[in-house]
């Protein structure tokens, strides 16, 4: 039996290149997943690869994915294919004296499996909550939850998280070792994905206060 | 023949959902193409699809992406296999009055084709230099520039940008009539990536000033 705090190790999920940076541990794929926004889902229609940007949400070992019952996307998937689902946070250029070690750091996320059409109302309701709270934590409370009709119109797909690997880089280039000596500039620059300020609809009554969720909106660790 | 502004639109390229959102217009597909720093590449191993992140570079229709010339996902990909290159900017998180109209403002671009090797040196340096170019502006007159060694070293494929399309959201959310009159908060919540403070590498002389280019940083528009 596998590790319950680790993916198992595939043929596909093995990683080749620069293992040490790779990982298995549920505990960082799970941060990784919980900090980004929107997935890479790959799958394959006609011998021809597809990779469709999609927002997703988490709970537990597993991920959902939605959108429009009458979206081909959706459709491909709920079949069963085999899907890959890759997560990348970008987290800032590695800058070295020599061009060939130039890098980035990051945190990445790289998932093999099939997806399954959830049925029952009550698991979609929680499906669209985990989506909810992994755009916006409280939303669910604030926003008017979807009726029988909007439930119907939005097919939801479960992804189990089983098997696949982490990859990260993080901290300083390394530069070959008589680089070290040349007057270039070295070290890293730091990227974050940041929040703006929030922009009210235009038609929004101007007695409607801001939710406190939106004011101090972060992804960051 | 096409129409040399705009990229084909082909059976797998066509947007069957939300097509008032496409657009195969080049000097849109070109500025998100430019603003991004990492693309989602899928290909497909053993009948199974695979979606790793890339750096890349652009120089007019050619994209470039490298990689360590033992790289299994190197090799893969020079053998001409087809290959589906997506970049996704994240521009916002849209906040509806009811669940189902949140949605996300982005601009994404999805091409198919397949890659090619580079083989001579002097096209491959100019790859390298598109490449550097699009991390860091000017990064190719300040660092070491590439010996024969690391050149021989590098594998860089070219992908032509001749087939596929953009898609943008943009703006407010699209409330049912009748939810206009709840009191929750709706608009738009603008996201950028941005750059923090630079690290200087934990063996660089202070003597060595921070290049410009890294004092004011920024992908956005």
């Amino acid at each position: 039996m596998s590790d319950p705090q680790e993916l198992q190790v595939t043929k596909r999920s093995k990683l080749r290149r620069l293992p040490k940076r790779g990982s298995q541990e549920r505990e960082l794929i799970y941060s990784i997943l919980d900090e980004a926004l929107v997935a890479h889902v790959g799958f394959i229609t006609d011998n021809q690869p597809f990779v469709i940007p999609m927002a997703y949400g988490r709970t537990g070992d597993r991920l959902y994915l939605h959108g429009s019952s009458v979206s081909r996307l959706l459709k491909t998937l709920e079949q069963g294919v085999d899907v890959c689902f890759t997560v990348t946070l970008l987290d800032g250029l590695v800058i070295a004296r020599s061009l060939f070690h130039h890098s980035m750091n990051y945190r990445s996320v790289v998932l093999f499996g099939k997806a399954k059409l959830v049925v029952s109302e009550t698991d979609k309701m929680a499906a669209l909550r985990a989506f909810t709270e992994q755009m916006l934590p409280g939303r669910w409370e604030d926003a008017r939850l979807p009726n029988s009709q909007e439930l119907k119109a939005t097919n939801v797909l479960s992804f189990s998280i089983e098997e696949g690997s982490a990859k990260v880089r993080t901290g300083h280039p390394s530069d070959d070792a008589k680089d070290y000596a040349l007057p270039i500039w070295a070290g890293q620059l730091p990227l974050n994905l940041t929040a703006g300020t929030p922009i009210p609809d235009s038609q929004l009554s101007p007695d409607i206060i801001l939710p406190e969720n939106l004011t101090h909106y972060g992804r960051g660790r």
